[in-house]
């Protein structure tokens, strides 16, 4: 291993980078080291590598995983500025680690990298060589809260890993670290102790106590103006905070606080570091940038209708960015197409992880001419009494540069103006596609953009290189600083990665030759029969993964699908712990035979040319080693019973006020228990008590199981998968899975009541503690996800008629009966404000299915019980463009509007006496018998009220001088508003229903 | 200067070296490392280097100081076991570096390693590049108060002056580091940043707390068993040690705790890391020593008269063991040759630092044989009445193995034996020599010994070779697992370093004619030629450097003296500065004209072939850079009148209970000044009281200056020189500098009285206020130097007679009564400890000069003076031999020894009748009346009372029966010996004066 720290070292050494030492004093990452952090930062050139042994107290294992180390080697590359080909570059230093990066599968995959606590974040890929991750690889953006500018490229070797990849081992203890000593001999009791050291005797109040001397330490030193040394002690709260997580000593409100803090510092070490490298002039100079263009200005005559190629070279796009750039390149040129006089047909897009192509057909050489009027003055102010032109008619001449003898009359909508008709001389192709192509390049945007070395450009990543062709002729196109021509770039480890395209016709057919399969869909195809062959040859299939097969497809430009195969006995592993880690983890499609059973294949679809040998014994050494460690959890935790597993969740922390995780599964057992009396009282079969019982014991148990500390989204996975194995009954499993449903927005919900219930009482205990301690969410974090917890609320109660009778304010009270318990007030107006965020969320469930906005508004005010709220909307929607119900409504809308707000209900109806308010009262005696509660009934009763209705106030003076009688009036009238009011808010209606 | 970094680790790593990173947590030396001072433990061997940054807050200078900074880096190589030839490997890494060892000197210069707080030290060099250091290389013998075993190598390679060295520049911010960027670039603003937060801006307060968390820490984890974390907060410890140092908060009572503190958590952690790599069974195995070898057995015939030749080959000696040892080895060959019956000739030793040879003329080829007659019975119980042999006889003829017949007489000492005789047969001179010399390298001894490789020898430095030649034949030597032979070394750099020697007659010239030159004195006269030669080129001469020339003749084989030059400009400074840094640091011979006056030049004595113009450049490099030190500090200071410059040591913690410097000057001045009325009264013409108070003023300013915060030994001297250029009297000047004296046991003592007082002030306050805070010296450890303050004390008072009003119990009280004030307890049993601790010193001189302990004793009852006792010791030794005198000291001996303890002088002379007691009455009272104080006057005057005293004790029943009668005989007894007793202590003479 030393061999290749020393020969990339040398490697980057010989491509101009200073070497510098780890830092001395405990770093999680080679990013914190000033070498990085600070020095990307300003516009002083810098290149540097260096060995960096990163301390992350939360990944101590003791030495025992084979793959996780409390301290690991972390080979750090800083380039300054983007060099504009920092990829190449990268891959030669995997050759320089005697990697064939030829025969095996290395692949740029989407890897974003942000650190709150830096106030830094930067756009990148994690690279996998066959699938194992080794290197982070940074387009850095910002740090200390600063946008960089120059851009850092960022390279992060994950130097175990690649050690173990290369020498083929296991166990990074069996990793030859130098002749005859191996990783483990070498720092193994280092391991274990610091281990020891994080996990289990560090003394909490101690390094509670260096935290904060190191933090005022920190400050004294920025307001002494001292950059350098205020970092180091950064540093050291950083790792004194690690150290506290990795004891389990730290709260949710605690690291929200210790991150504000250390935040804060981190930016004003960044802004002091650039203040005084201005200061000092900078000394390293100022480094230097391409320059844009200039624009150009000779365009060939082209001859005859061609297709036009725009490739548009780009570093590995995100997936989900190749299929919305490539539509996103469509809408544009097309439109700025349009936007001229120039002849063409089809316009397409095809795009890879690395081009965005167009091509459009039948381009015309040149624009037609174009006759354009321009209007002058109206014709009878143009013309004097003698037919000679004004003043204003002459003046518009000499403006237009005519004579005013050329000025014609022309009619515009009936009025007569002057006016001259000009041509517009057609352009030649390449002068309209110079410009637009260019337009089109400088406004690519993605959902994220970031900068690199192009001084104007800005995309989800690096724009390389650009190819334009008008069939065989190059259009000259300047996008900033880079210059279209007719290179193109196929796989980087072809023997000629560059080459030109003859001409725009032939272009799809050439980069095929060369291995680079444009089109998506014929690339979606090629994987989905190559996966088909490969599982078949296994005697199986892959089935329902269309989401991963699009993913798959933007991730490769030559889809080149390998079977792997992974030992049968991960199999007794539960189905969903294999398939997660294949999916998430890997991309892998996971094959299954006729009955949907798992197989123990995979098919991993690597990109471009390589050893089938070696990527497949690659993926298969990365998958072994992720289901060897789920094994090692899963056999620890069946050793241990659920009642045991759950006495561990008393460890963890939950929240500083809140207490522990045990206490939060207390809270809502007991919750789920109070609701279920509720929903008992309307119907007793609704929820089945015993297990509702027994799940409530179990609550939140598989927290404390390893599987789910190092996989989290499988809670509740495991929990049914645990329970089951220990004997409990199906049901309680059941609940015990569903009580983490739903796990997102449009996520699946909870299949049975009891585990409805338990979810229920998760999420209001959530909302009404944290809200009761002042954690809710801002606009910009959400650390808890109560954002979520409020949406899921509102899931569960609609998914869940059975379970009517809990409406959000009565959950919430019975959870904050709970918190209260523990001593913590909640106030009624927390709840009330709780109530109102998860009504905001029901309103936004509405409106992002499509429901009109003023209906939405109507039925808000049953939000309370979404269900009914619900049930009124769907028989809403039934009632649009049906007169008799818009005149309803209208009726409706119309006495509340006449009514005084604070208008008593009440009315004597012996005051009555005109025939049109005797006969509103007596039609609306009728009708409110007869009425039911949901919307549907009380229609069908209050239809004859339209009638009366508007007869009333045709007829009737409602603010009549006699106070009685007006009283008796307007009480009539509050009483059918009031009546009315339950069943919707029929303002909020409007006339949108008159269809 | 990355690339030599790389150069070094790609070297070591070729010769196994494992390659590790620098410690995470700051470390102010390699050493620290865990990879050095935890593996050098134990019998595991371990190959390792790597870069060290290494942090030393107190060498901070803001980045302004040419030579020093506050993080340098180390490239630290351990090698475990001693591989046999570490110098040899080093010279290899020094060539990798693009160092031309035959063109420079390079020299290995004793400088032993010692790290009390780490409980470790070593015995080693500092290397030598033309008078630069720029490795220390040890042999670890003890870590963690663990000896070493195996013994582990440690080069320590300091990277930025082999840098400026190589680079030829000087600043250590002008070293090209990379590619373009220097050093400076770098580094620099970390450099001032780090700078300014270890002297101005580290939080005192703050880094105390950090201190004892950090200790506390250490503590919890070496209870759990875990010594890497433990390791880690020790290094914390001692580095929040090294701020708080270098804020200047630590006093040297604080200093003293801290560093027990932390030597004691440093030797429970190598302890626990001992205990668990055994527990773990020694992971990297057990290393390979050599083994002892056998004895020689056969022993080839020579014929013949011939010379011995045995040369015993080390590594670079310690100049003083040079001469030291050829002295031992002489002496014990001389001895161990009279021990057999080897005819020889001459014994001669000659040493340089590389051998010690002994060479032995005129050899036998064998012993002689020699008869030996072996004793028996009796005669008289040997033969029975028939003259036959008794049992007894015959027993021991069988033991003897001869026949009883075979028995003869013998006569000893006139008594008749029965015996035999029997012939030793001689040995063969190759026979013999082989054991002793074998004996002799065993028996090797030095002040400091230890160990390398060898499973048995140990000596103070390692033996390498053996050559052992009787005339041109090779005598059989082992010496453990060292066999001789007659394979010589001579320069390492030479052509061939190692070479066969023919014979022992031609070995001198053989060597000389390689360069070496062996014998001390032709060395010795060689370099005073030379020096003599280059000095005389300039004008100039050599005077009085005979210690350093001999010191200079031990630090090279072959003497090359090269003069260099240096700047006239820094002429201007003291010459005590010049010299001090060319003597003290360098080695280098002054050069004076004939006046004594300094010149400009020096003369430095390179070792063996070398190219002059690059050492005379490398050497006149470094006194630039120290001289440019001096001259920047010596500047600075100028700018400082006295006055402000002792305002500055106000800042200088002295101790803590005792205050600052300042404080302590200012205790130091009163005492002065209370002293002198003590001396005024006798003689008021002893001391300007004006010079005095003056003086008292300013004492200790000078530790206020940059100068002597650089260069303590200078205390004193640029005291002198700074109020001279202040314009103070140069009696003054003189009374400071001469307050400093004497700096070491025999060093030179204050010349003038008011310089004096002012140094017995100095020394009475330390002794008094040191005792009173319960910081006196232990066996081991004297860190305020109490032992050389009470010497000090006794030669300052023995070499001014003016003085001797000055009591030692005075001085303290006098020193006391300041401390009081301060509020610090001093008892008088604490005066009184302190007085005898002074008296000790006294004795020790006095015994060290020779004087018969007897004396001493006697005299030592006038210690609180010394003034008297030396004059009373000087009389008692004239009296040696006098019988006179030895029978009056019989006689008062003898009136001592009679008169029982308690008894009261006083008697009634009409009790006394008989003549022999009148007698006695009458001589003494005339006596009495006659005596002077001295031991002269009373002995002339006392010398009467010899007869009557014998007469009265012959004559005189003391316990008389009548009581009245025996009180006026013991009475009289009683006053005679209380007269007698100021005088000197008599009983202590015992008969020593009996001649």
């Amino acid at each position: 291993m030393q061999d290749a720290l020393l020969a990339l070292t040398r490697y980057w050494t010989e491509r101009g980078a200073m070497v510098v030492q780890p830092f001395n004093t405990e770093v999680g990452a080679g990013t914190l080291n000033p070498a990085t952090v600070l020095r990307v930062l300003g516009p002083e050139p810098w290149r540097v590598a260096y060995v960096e042994p990163s301390v992350r107290p939360d990944d101590a294992r003791y030495g025992e995983n084979p793959n996780r180390l409390q301290t690991h080697t972390q080979f750090q590359v800083v380039l300054k500025p983007d060099p504009g080909n920092p990829q190449e570059l990268y891959l030669g230093s995997l050759e320089a680690l005697g990697i064939d990066i030829h025969a095996h599968d290395v692949r740029f995959v989407e890897d974003n990298w942000a650190s709150p606590a830096l106030g830094a974040w930067g756009l990148g890929w994690e690279v996998w060589l066959d699938g194992l991750e080794i290197t982070q690889f940074t387009y850095f953006q910002q740090a200390g809260g600063q946008t960089l500018d120059p851009v850092s490229v960022e390279i992060t070797y994950g130097v175990e890993r690649i050690m173990m990849a290369l020498q083929g081992v296991a166990h990074f203890k069996d990793i030859a670290y130098a002749p005859g000593i191996s990783y483990g001999e070498a720092f193994g009791q280092a391991e274990y102790e610091m281990s020891r050291f994080y996990l289990d005797d560090a003394d909490v109040e101690t390094q509670r106590r260096l935290f904060e001397d190191y933090a005022a330490e920190a400050r004294r030193l920025l307001d002494a103006r001292l950059p350098v040394p205020a970092h180091v002690h950064v540093l050291k709260c950083s790792h004194t905070f690690n150290v506290l997580d990795a004891r389990g000593a730290v709260s949710t409100t605690e690291r929200a606080k210790a991150f504000a803090r250390m935040r804060g510092l981190a930016r004003e070490v960044a802004g002091l570091w650039s203040q005084r490298r201005a200061e000092l002039g900078h000394p390293l100079g100022t480094a230097d940038l391409p320059a844009a263009l200039p624009a150009p200005t000779e365009f060939p005559v082209v001859e005859g209708t061609r297709t036009l190629l725009f490739e548009i070279g780009t570093e590995e796009l995100p997936p989900h960015e190749v299929t919305r750039t490539a539509a996103a390149v469509r809408t544009a040129l097309a439109a700025k197409l349009d936007g001229t006089r120039l002849g063409h047909g089809e316009v397409r897009t095809h795009a890879t992880p690395r081009r965005i192509v167009a091509i459009v057909d039948s381009v015309e050489p040149v624009e037609p001419d174009a006759e354009r009027t321009v209007r002058g003055p109206r014709a009878s102010a143009a013309f004097d009494a003698d037919g000679n032109p004004t003043k204003a008619a002459a003046g518009f001449a000499r403006g237009q540069g005519v004579d005013a003898s050329a000025l014609q009359r022309i009619d515009v909508d009936g009025v007569e103006y002057v006016g001259i008709t000009r041509t517009d001389l057609g352009r030649g192709a390449l002068e309209v596609l110079s410009g637009l192509l260019g337009e089109l390049v400088a406004e690519l945007r993605a959902d994220k953009n970031m900068r690199w070395s192009d001084p104007k450009l800005s995309f989800t990543r690096p724009v390389r290189w650009l190819v334009a062709l008008l069939g065989d002729t190059q259009v000259p196109v300047v996008a900033s600083a880079l210059a279209a021509g007719r290179e193109t770039r196929v796989h980087r480890t072809a023997a000629t990665p560059v080459l030109p395209v003859e001409s725009a016709e032939g272009y799809l057919d050439f980069l095929a030759s060369h291995g680079v399969v444009a089109d998506q869909e014929v690339r979606r195809a090629r994987i989905v029969a190559a996966a088909a062959e490969l599982a078949e040859s296994v005697g199986g299939h892959v089935e329902g993964e269309d989401a991963l097969i699009d993913e798959i497809t933007n991730l490769v430009e030559e889809p080149n699908a390998v079977l792997g195969s992974f030992e049968p006995r991960y199999l007794d592993l539960p189905a969903e712990i294999l398939t997660t880690v294949m999916r998430k983890h890997q991309r892998y499609l996971p094959v299954r035979d006729a009955q949907g059973t798992l197989l123990p294949h995979f098919v991993a679809v690597a990109n471009g040319a390589c050893d089938h040998d070696t990527v497949r014994a690659g993926n298969e050494a990365v998958l072994r080693a992720r289901y060897e460690d789920a094994s090692f959890f899963w056999r620890a935790d069946l050793q241990t019973p659920p009642e045991r597993m759950k006495e561990g969740i008393a460890k963890l922390a939950f929240e500083e006020r809140l207490g522990s995780v045990a206490q939060r599964a207390d809270r809502i057992a007991a919750v789920a228990l109070d609701l279920a009396t509720e929903v008992s009282t309307v119907d007793s079969s609704t929820v089945d008590i015993e297990v509702l019982r027994r799940a409530a014991a179990l609550a939140k148990f598989d927290l404390g199981s390893q599987m789910v500390i190092e996989l989290t989204s499988l809670a509740g996975t495991m929990a049914r998968e645990y329970a089951r194995r220990a004997g409990e009954p199906e049901a309680v499993a059941q609940a015990l899975y569903d009580m983490e449903l739903p796990r997102s927005g449009g996520g699946a919900v909870p299949a049975t009541a009891p585990g409805a219930l338990l979810a229920l009482a998760d999420r209001f205990d959530l909302l009404a503690g944290l809200f009761a301690v002042g954690a809710k969410p801002t606009g910009s974090s959400d650390p808890f996800g109560l954002r979520r917890a409020g949406a899921g609320v509102v899931a569960i109660l609609r998914a869940h008629p059975s379970l009517r009778a809990i409406t959000v304010p009565r959950g919430l009270a019975a959870a904050a009966e709970r918190v209260r318990a523990q001593g913590i007030e909640v106030s009624d107006a927390v709840l009330a404000e709780v109530a109102e965020f998860v009504l905001r969320r029901y309103e936004q469930q509405l409106l992002d299915a499509g429901h009109p906005h003023e209906q939405v508004s109507a039925v808000l005010v049953l939000g309370a019980a979404p269900v009914v709220a619900d049930e009124t909307l769907a028989e809403l929607s039934t009632r649009v463009g049906d007169p008799d119900f818009a005149a309803l409504v209208a009726a409706l809308q119309r006495v509340r509007r006449i009514v005084p707000a604070g208008t008593e209900p009440g009315y004597d109806p012996a005051v009555l006496t005109e025939p049109a308010e005797v006969s509103l009262h007596q039609v609306f005696d009728k009708a409110r018998a007869a009425a039911g509660t949901g919307l549907a009934e009380f229609t069908s009763a209050a239809a004859v009220l339209t009638g009366p209705v508007n007869v009333f106030f045709d007829d009737i003076l409602v603010m009549a001088p006699d106070p009685a009688l007006r009283a008796a009036r307007l009480g009539l009238l509050a009483a059918i508003r009031d009546w009315a009011a339950p069943v919707l808010d029929w303002q909020a209606l409007g006339s949108s229903l008159d269809g």
